[in-house]
């Protein structure tokens, strides 16, 4: 059998950032700023107050920054709390491919790392890139059946990411890579059991700290098994019921995963954006107010109302899953960004009426990112709208003023305007950056 | 279908220490002994030094100690450090039923905790016993098929474990232990892929640590499933193929798992202990002499050549896999201690001449714990022993003289003998100790 953690290990200790095209290195600048978007929104969440408050007392030295707070912790300890920011919303970034959110066990991890052993912003974007590489390489090798199993595999395969690209900013030679990747893989663990807990945020929080303890113990000669991908008491085997190695090694360093990495326009789960894309579009090329419809009748994907289905939510969270509320925020505000999932957005009585008067039946012929909107006027108009492709999908991915929209809508609501704003440009500058760790410095609250 | 997590939780949380049978607590005793002596013993070993090296820039306050040294970590370190120390020899206490090392991830997160939040020493023993009987149950529930998978059990129903002890040490009530076994599973791993590497040894300590983390974290109310064992997407559905919920909820408070536990007398795979066993006793029971033996004949279980069928070892830990190499030892040494699997004994001429007279023959009709030994002298005469049933099995279990003698072997090697022998004693009266951290701080070296 081919030596597939080897090879992987090889190649990331052999990349030179030179060689990755701008466009992928664009590409992981956009999936960075996004998430410290995600990191800093998501930094005021009660699930990382609890998670504060507990492992505080346990912290080490001051040596990295909570992204969006004041607190400073250890770098394992940073990493993991600003992972699991970075998630709790919900609202990361997405490989597609595999439903990986790349960025949080990534990201989390390397940018705590350079505030204590300092690296340039181009070797911190190069850690990332080759970071989400692995996860994401790791992660195709093995989906769908390894997630249809109950692995979360933002934990499972994300702690591969975090240990490659730490390892890379530690200067792993190959052997010690590789045992990176061994001790990273004896971690990987995450159910999706606990989706809807504040575990689920955990998991790539997790990941990002255990990858740092992989790579760390790693550099000082901790040995593993220099197979842990493919052996057949490893990864591969030991988690998925099928697997493809070719996914890991074919193509590397001309085929970028990074490249295909997409971003959430809309703070809840992606089966409802192509109907949110929708209703938004109808309310600005028509001007269409919430007092004015009668009917709003969707036709969208089973998974819709699968997952989505909640007819009368309570809560903010519960908003999330409800097809009929985040409609009829759209509608009413335009937008389904984080703060239109609050509790009181979801319990306002103008939402609940507009909420009422949505229709949805699932068809099978509709993809999972299309869906058909017709609203019917109370003059007797009706409107048609057909989203092909949900803005945020690959076809039609964000540009960097929505990605811009969004960072601003999170990071304001924590930091100051002038703070979030010099962020934001000190995200888009990341590859020039003297100190990488500037950006979580700047993002300090 | 039951509510098995929750049922388990509520046992715990209610569990009395006075309705805990006497001789189940002594049983505690023995197995809190084993582990000091296992963790002291194993602590100068260079699986350790590589870890504290990694490690301490990022270790928290000096809450809690590293046994046999001198280093103080935070408590998530600290039992992190001790976990690994206390499995590194393999020479650590087994569960039979399913080849879990119980005290490794329990003890070492509540002996770390009770140096930073203080409880008596009964309160300690009592978290001990009902750790392992959580781990142990889990782990009973799931196996052979889950270890048959790949699983190092030890790690994957330790997290288990160490959460429910620290858990009840916290006094947390039944939600909050629901959830700290909840964030616990979510955090089940490790491969037997990394056995034979420092990665086998990482498992119990990282169990610990994550255990602690997870009774910490619901503490403060971070919230999980209330089903990860039984969830469709829970351990033991995504972890196993064949699951028997029954042995978790059956007889909980009649049937203690920790009277089940097991000690090794030899530091070596248990398939050889028959034939240590047997040599030893010849030895004794007729003063054979190494010169005077022309051929030592074995019929054993075909385990024991799978497993340690090692005809010329060359480091000590080769020798772990001879039973050649341990035969001689045993013949002329009288022991097969830590000491006995150093480099110098395994490359010792007198050992290796004796080695190479030893023979073995596999019996398909012969069980792991048996063996059938035949020593021919040089002057014709033969010696026959048949071992039944090893010492350290269940029928014939190490009494107390032998956990001291084995406990003072390890732990003079390292502590003086005045200071091991203090701890000793310490760990016998642990029922009796005002402060059950007292046997942390009496084993820093």
């Amino acid at each position: 059998m081919t030596e597939v953690t080897r090879e992987l290990a090889r190649w990331v200790v052999g990349s030179k950032f030179d060689a990755i095209p701008a466009s992928v290195r664009q590409s992981g600048v956009r999936s960075m700023l996004n998430w410290m978007g995600c990191a800093v929104g998501g930094s005021r969440h009660e699930t990382i107050d609890i998670a504060i408050r507990a492992l505080k007392p346990f912290s080490g030295p001051a040596q990295a920054s909570i992204l969006g707070r004041s607190e400073k912790f250890d770098v394992l300890n940073a990493a993991l709390i600003n992972g699991m920011a970075s998630h709790v919303f919900d609202f990361d970034d997405t490989h597609l491919k595999t439903i990986i959110h790349p960025a949080g066990p990534v990201a989390s991890a390397i940018v705590a790392m350079a505030e204590h052993r300092p690296v340039s912003g181009a070797e911190l974007l190069h850690a990332f890139i080759l970071g989400v590489e692995v996860e994401c390489r790791i992660g195709n090798s093995v989906y769908p059946a390894h997630y249809d199993i109950g692995w979360h595999i933002t934990g499972t395969a994300g702690v591969f990411g975090a240990a490659a690209a730490i390892g890379k900013m530690l200067g792993l030679d190959e052997q010690r890579m590789i045992w990176a990747l061994g001790i990273a893989g004896t971690q990987s663990s995450g159910f999706r059991e606990m989706f809807g807990t504040m575990c689920k945020s955990f998991h790539p929080g997790a990941a990002a700290r255990n990858g740092i303890a992989a790579a760390l113990l790693a550099e000082q000669g901790f040995t593993s098994s220099n197979r842990v991908i493919e052996a057949p008491r490893g990864f591969a085997h030991v988690m998925s019921v099928s697997r493809n190695f070719d996914e890991i090694t074919r193509d590397l360093g001309k085929v970028w995963e990074t490249a295909l990495n997409s971003y959430k326009p809309f703070a809840c789960g992606i089966v409802i954006h192509p109907s949110i894309d929708g209703c938004i579009q109808l309310r600005n090329e028509h001007g269409v107010k919430a007092e004015d419809i009668a009917r709003i009748d969707l036709r969208v994907d089973p998974l819709v109302l699968e997952l989505t289905g909640k007819r009368t939510p309570q809560t903010g969270l519960e908003g999330k899953f409800s097809v009929y509320h985040s409609c009829a925020a759209a509608i009413i505000h335009g937008a389904a960004g984080e703060k239109e999932y609050s509790d009181a957005v979801v319990r306002d009585a103008r939402i609940i009426a507009l909420r009422d008067k949505v229709n949805a039946v699932a068809q099978d012929d509709i993809a999972e990112d299309e869906a058909y909107l017709t609203v019917t006027l109370n003059d007797g108009r009706v409107l048609n709208k057909h989203v092909e492709h949900a803005i945020g999908s690959l076809e039609r991915p964000m540009d960097d003023k929505a990605l811009v929209a969004k960072f601003d809508d999170l990071a304001r609501d924590v930091l100051p305007v002038a703070k979030a704003d010099a962020l934001r440009e000190l995200c888009w500058k990341l590859e020039s950056l003297k100190d990488g760790g500037d950006i979580a410095r700047a993002a300090v609250g």
